[in-house]
């Protein structure tokens, strides 16, 4: 009798990511998966880096949410393109819902891809979408504590973004120890403090984003050098 | 040749929150899990709450967390019986997690039983502990759209714990359209905003607890009529 062998989920989904990240790759599309707890203000901030960039590159969003498509109808009123899944109730995306949105996204001429994931600290971290880059998003509000505590997104993301630091003065928060916990198994990551209230601290998010896309470009006309 | 039947991990979770929920009634131990995401303020509550009743009841404190034992530090200093579950990076707790701390702890003559899920507004909500009732924790700078967009926990818990009032005068958080989405599926949810900051709006909480415990006792004592 033959032992059955279930195929991981992860398995099969780093397959298809692998299939997802070689379509995007060839275009030169920068890919961004965002990842952070509900609340932390992903739809928010990525309504203001289209607000300031969607003029100078082209851009489409893909929003994951259990239901309702709230954030999916905020984003299109910046007039980009903007794709929604409805996970039903599941914790995180998969690289296989990412490959079905192209069936609705004009990948031509796209510069990038940004997926706003299921709003979890945890799950999403485990699932390679085929991005570039995870974008970890912590709010000052969640606490300092929170990288010590969540570790993985941390050591996987290329960006931390702290958000609503307008809050600082009410809250209980250590930009230092934050920073500490969350690049002390990632020292490269780039953490960059934000408020989308006030307006303040986009700028070497929008550098970094200007550079990721230059250098997606770059290896994708030049592959041999990569 | 016959087919494997992968038994489902929700089915096997469901009975054993049976039998954990038979010894806990047995002994008329209020149990109750509390579910939030990540930084809403689980800890912060419990420490208040533990300050406040812990010479009224005896209570004990079962600490879930992906890694570290912070929290469960922070919990001893209140002189009560706790232990930590690490899960090792996993999204939830399970039934099986909580019957291994029973050789941990000391149930004779306990009051109540309080367990803190891992920060996680989602996969928490379909593993049954054994609980007497889900306590759904929201702090206001999530924003008042997640009863909305994460609609299950707020449909299962019994109390709403609405966290960090004292940020209200901050943030754009509509404390009628939370209490709307939260309970538009969920009447007899009890919604009880409160702020650990400034220590105000417990007296409702502890009101639920008190009857709660009575209501465990009294159901405990006379089976037959419950």
């Amino acid at each position: 009798m033959e032992i059955p062998v279930i195929r991981s989920v992860f398995e099969s989904n780093e397959k298809r990511a692998h299939k997802v990240r070689e379509q995007l790759t060839k275009r030169g599309i920068l890919t961004l998966n965002m990842i952070s707890s509900p609340g932390a203000g992903k739809t928010t901030v990525l309504e203001h880096t289209l607000a300031d960039l969607a003029k100078e590159f082209s851009i489409a969003v893909i929003e994951g949410d259990l239901q309702t498509d709230n954030d999916a109808r905020r984003i299109a009123k910046s007039g980009v393109q903007v794709v929604q899944i409805n996970t039903e109730g599941g914790c995180h995306l998969e690289s296989s819902m990412i490959q079905n949105c192209f069936d609705n996204l004009t990948l031509d001429n796209l510069d990038i891809l940004i997926i706003e994931n299921v709003g979890n600290l945890v799950c999403p971290v485990e699932f390679d979408l085929g991005e570039d880059a995870k974008i970890a998003l912590l709010s000052v509000t969640e606490g300092d504590d929170k990288p010590e505590k969540y570790p993985l997104l941390f050591q996987l993301a290329k960006v931390l973004l702290i958000t609503k630091t307008d809050l600082l003065p009410y809250v209980d928060f250590s930009m230092d120890k934050a920073i500490h916990y969350a690049t002390r198994n990632n020292p490269d990551l780039c953490t960059i403090p934000v408020s989308s209230t006030q307006n303040t601290g986009f700028d070497p998010w929008y550098a970094w984003i200007r550079k990721a896309v230059a250098d997606k470009k770059h290896h994708t006309a030049s592959p041999n050098l990569s």
